[in-house]
């Protein structure tokens, strides 16, 4: 960051509006008008539209202490369209809304944006609206995403059947483990300030947290591969929580295998150190964004052409109800102790 | 409100998120897939999408001491679906995502949410996601609209062509005044808590203030008369701030005759109470939600059979600038006393 330092009041909201978005360039056709009117106009041909939003709140979702802002402003993006590609679908636009306190200067307003863009532009998504307003104590993001489906192609949740292979992207738990490095070194830092943060080695972890990705090669590869996942979600509060939406809204049980939950290495030696088991961060950890999805076992063949993709386990009925067998051979029912913000 | 006190915590999120979209019904077609998903599904048959989103802060831009949650509910979806209408479009959709603190019971967001679903049916717009989370402080509150406009139909701020008439639907100013009224009345209430306030008789501009509604009826009707504004806005921060939006962004300027600007007897006698003046509050006021738009002279006498619009002035060369012609003749440059939430 400079160590220059504008007032957002010396521009006023508009003058900060224009500031904000002077360098936007419209990538998608459909994008008929952005940011500068009262809506944005998007223009489909006969695709659906898929809409999805979030809000993301000070003390709550985030910890600026150890949040840049520039991962910020990306992770905001990420989250929204990692919920587009749990549809099936292709994010094509976002409206991003922001409060933000007078203790931000523009620098670190601008720190957010490019975070912003650099997400945008990865994905090929267009910012296309937003509004941005004070807000007395701590920063509030709210991300719209829109998306678009081919025609009937997109995927809920509730649509799961019996026999189902379920199916897991990347590796899960370890923005879990980060979070609990960084909460680490924080209490630290807070006790004896003269001590210096020491998270080099846990740069894998950590990464995971602050600069997640979305799962846009899955959603490719199903489509070159005429894949249509009976049912998916994205894996933002743990694989429990997710694992149970999908068996509650298809009215399934499941039988999942801990040894086939994927996990990086660089995971286990993180959460080793901490005496947690690394099972533990990917079921009930969060913020993975990776996607979990069912399909008929019929396509396996095709499944295995991913590396990226792991089978964890089988829909069943759901009378069976929702089961991990773990590596020692027990079997537990699958319990939903995913973030929950309201608690 | 009940004297019952359900804790929010006590659902959980889902449990909460199911709480409050039970009585959901898809009004449009359109509304493939609402609530329940990682995202909403939007089909559309060669229109064109409209999105714009607002976010609404305690504190900021509402007052709990004196905005019952039923009003701030229904006000919530009128902010957003008249920056939809100001596009000549008709909103069908909409996301709603919501900061709540622990203070909030169950019953209070209820009565939220009936303000919410009111407008929502209404104006026939479906509620089809969103995202409810935990604020450390205060209520904040997130809605983007989505809508559809007839190909090629919608109308900008930057369109509007010299010579054009500038027009304004309904009276302006009374919501000021309404929240003057309660802004004096909380003072009082603060100050000597056993005395009850008086509004009985400032309910037109405190109605105004809690209650606005968007006007549909406006665009509908450009719709039968087959009258396409030349670029359109709706008055959210005061007409003076409005046409220079419209000035500045189709590089024009105008003439505004003061004895012109609609404002309705209510207000201006509570405007007198003040002893300020009304078209001050019709100039600097917000949160009118009226439409501000301009029309080629020649579709006059088509306006002349709609009594809720006013002819209140007329577009110039840009060089000549934005002026106000007052009752007694003076000529003013307009300038801009909107509510600046940055300031």
């Amino acid at each position: 960051m400079s160590n220059e330092r504008t007032e957002i009041s010396s521009l006023g909201e508009f003058g900060l509006i224009e500031h904000l978005t002077r360098n936007i360039e419209l990538q998608n056709v459909s994008s008929v008008l952005g940011v500068g009117d009262d809506a944005a106009v998007i223009d489909h041909f006969g695709k659906q539209t898929v809409i999805t939003t979030d809000l993301l709140i000070e003390g709550v979702h985030f910890d600026l202490t150890y949040t840049p802002l520039r991962h910020l402003g990306y992770k905001s993006v990420i989250v929204n369209i990692s919920d587009v590609y749990a549809m099936n679908a292709v994010p094509t636009q976002i409206t991003l809304s922001l409060g933000i306190s007078n203790r931000f200067s523009l620098e670190a307003l601008d720190e957010f944006y490019e975070g912003v863009y650099a997400a945008c532009n990865k994905y090929g998504v267009d910012l296309v609206g937003g509004d941005t307003t004070s807000s007395q104590k701590g920063f509030i993001i709210s991300v719209t995403a829109i998306g678009e489906a081919a025609t009937d192609k997109f995927v809920k949740r509730s649509t799961a059947q019996k026999g189902d292979l379920l199916c897991v992207s990347g590796t899960l738990g370890a923005a879990y483990v980060g979070l609990l490095f960084l909460e680490r070194e924080k209490k630290i830092f807070t006790e004896s300030p003269g001590v210096q943060p020491d998270l080099e080695n846990e740069s894998y972890v950590i990464g995971k947290l602050l600069k997640p990705e979305a799962r846009k090669d899955i959603v490719e590869f199903f489509s070159t591969q005429e894949i249509i996942p009976t049912s998916m979600i994205d894996v933002s509060d743990g694989l429990s929580s997710e694992i149970l939406h999908l068996c509650k809204d298809s009215n399934l049980g499941c039988v999942l295998y801990e040894e086939k939950i994927p996990v990086a290495e660089e995971m286990k030696k993180a959460a080793y150190k901490f005496e947690i088991d690394p099972t533990a961060c990917a079921l009930s950890g969060g913020e993975d964004y990776e996607l979990l999805f069912t399909i008929p076992q019929t396509e396996y063949d095709k499944l295995v052409l991913n590396e990226e993709i792991s089978v964890v386990g089988y829909m069943t009925e759901a009378e069976l109800g929702a089961h991990i067998i773990t590596k020692g051979g027990g079997k537990h029912a699958i319990t939903a102790q995913g973030w929950n913000h309201l608690k």
